[in-house]
């Protein structure tokens, strides 16, 4: 049977799934995954915590994933507890209970392009109308830009992500406090890579702006994308309406299992992280040495161009092994921070390469 | 801050999040899990997976899921593969994407009244309008009553619930068959409790009706309602709209590798099923012989009545100790299939108390 002659919503013909290609290939840089597995210790640990979660796994999951959450509110510290936390399978999760609750029909939801190519996936499931506003030329956005585009699109849900993917730009915490003085609507700041960044996180705003929610994930920072874990912190109200949308029992017991292991061992799975900023960091000059754009980031990934064909760029590094993405604006590749080895590989493949620059 | 101050979504004012009562109490038959715990060497053997998994814990999962699904296809046989299986993070999710791909607003969702308690939350997540047309007096369905409705409601998707909870009504094949004849609709036939019943499953229907679907979970016969694992047997081109919505990443690299090892340890695990059957019919007897009013049940769980004051019962139990279900057409408790020592405890109770019935 051919999918269009199913009742597929109107506006989802034609669409695609959406997802980066998964290639096995030496060099793995194209979706900001951390390079460094869990140590050895971490992963028995979490065998020990599944073993113990299994013995009940004929029973339904704590609904509240309550402990987790208390765990995910003394990780963030600034006062939070239980009630402000919300827990989900990945921050994608996170944003379709807040648009499930926040936006739908005749409502919108407003970002900042270029940004994150899931918002247009978790409005469309939601039925929400997207807006992606366009950002400054450097990609940074401000308080006056984003108060003229909520005056102009009149939106309930502000998606911001600081710093930002695929650009790395961040947002002042002022801009942020601004912002949230300045409108009525929900504002979430999606802080999926606040840990590589040296800007305090808009967490330390929360409790003067009940409509802010940060979201998190434990992907990136805590090495966990494969466990599916996103957070958000916010006023307990903001976290009961998503408490209405979620379909019960939504994390499994392994999963909360799994989170609390990687929790308690913070320290060392958020070592690296440190390391990780500084390999993009140093990518970045190597690359402004090579003559490429490369845009200012405070994420574990860099955007750097303009190549007159960036597909063949990325094509061409692919045939060398070495994997990143091709996103975000014309004329950019964006590469994520691996591990010294992975960074050799991919200055090496690009100078072999020595692809065409617009200037 | 009150959630009443916040811009919900209109139809979610009111709202309370979906759930039966986490209560510890000795006897906990409310929410039809299997008693069971999977053995020692089974938990064992899923730490070993975990530990495997979390390995690679920071790269995101199998996006596909291609193995667990391969081995789900193994695992329902009738010649399906890998393209015709689809898995979520429990069959709530299979629900929620097949709505979200074929319901929305201006669509209907048929199913018939009284039927699981979640139906209308995947039609209010998804803004689509929700009928549960009644059944017979008996708590049954045909393909007459079925088509009736149709004809009446024009739905693009039908939910049929085999067998039904929380009446455990069945629903002939037959039936099934002649009403895929008859609608371009989507069928869901969700068989979340089909091990537990005598009848065929849909499934052998699926080659002849390609808008069929077939819903199952893992939670139940197999034990795993901690495990979240819920998946559905259709047409590729199903499948395909699936993919569509959900949300990349959806099921994590822990809850792929738990479910293996589950299915691999299916005949263990499934053990219990022709028990637990056996206990409800078991109970049901005892039932009708103590002057309730039992509906034939497949699955296992048996609605018993009818009570003049049916929470006061639910709660008379509670305070002896055993938890079971206020759910259901009016003055029916709804009590799942436990371990023969639950079972007395439940019987016990009931007897201490002597309810008042209705006739």
């Amino acid at each position: 049977m051919d999918i269009e002659s199913l009742p597929l919503r109107d506006d989802l013909v034609g669409e695609e799934p959406y997802g980066a290609p998964q290639i096995v290939v030496p060099t793995v840089l194209n979706v900001n995954e951390n390079p460094y597995p869990p140590s050895e210790a971490v992963a028995r640990e979490m065998a020990e915590a599944v073993v113990a979660a299994a013995t009940t796994l004929n029973r339904y999951p704590d609904r509240e994933a309550t402990a987790l959450r208390q765990d995910l509110a003394a990780y963030l510290g600034h006062g939070l507890s239980v009630d402000n936390i919300w827990v989900a399978n990945g921050s994608n999760e996170i944003m379709l209970h807040l648009l499930t609750a926040f936006g739908g029909p005749g409502r919108t939801v407003l970002t900042f392009a270029p940004t994150y190519s899931m918002y247009p996936e978790y409005a469309r499931n939601t039925l929400t109308k997207f807006v992606a506003y366009p950002r400054r030329e450097d990609f940074s956005v401000d308080a006056g830009l984003v108060l003229g585009a909520i005056d102009i699109h009149e939106p309930t849900v502000i998606l911001l992500a600081r710093p930002n993917n695929p650009t790395g730009t961040g947002i002042p915490l002022e801009a942020i406090d601004q912002i949230c003085r300045q409108t009525e609507a929900i504002v979430v700041v999606d802080e999926a890579y606040q840990e590589f960044s040296a800007e305090p996180s808009a967490i330390s705003l929360l409790d003067q702006h009940p409509r802010l929610v940060v979201s998190r994930t434990m992907s990136k920072a805590f090495a966990l994308a494969g466990g599916r874990v996103g957070y958000m912190a916010a006023d307990p109200a903001i976290v009961d309406a998503c408490r209405i949308v979620r379909l019960p029992y939504h994390l499994s017991a392994q999963t909360q299992a799994v989170a609390r292991v990687a929790l308690r061992h913070a320290d060392e799975l958020l070592a690296k992280v440190a390391e990780l900023a500084a390999e993009a960091r140093a990518f970045e000059d190597w690359a402004r040495g090579r003559g490429y754009d490369v845009v200012p980031s405070q994420a574990n990934f860099s955007l750097f161009g303009r190549f007159r064909d960036r597909h063949a760029v990325w094509q061409g590094l692919l045939d060398r092994g070495v994997l990143i993405r091709e996103t975000g604006p014309d004329g950019y590749l964006r590469a994520s921070a691996g591990t010294p080895e992975e960074m050799q590989a991919l200055k090496d493949a690009l100078d072999d390469m020595n692809p065409e620059k617009e200037s």
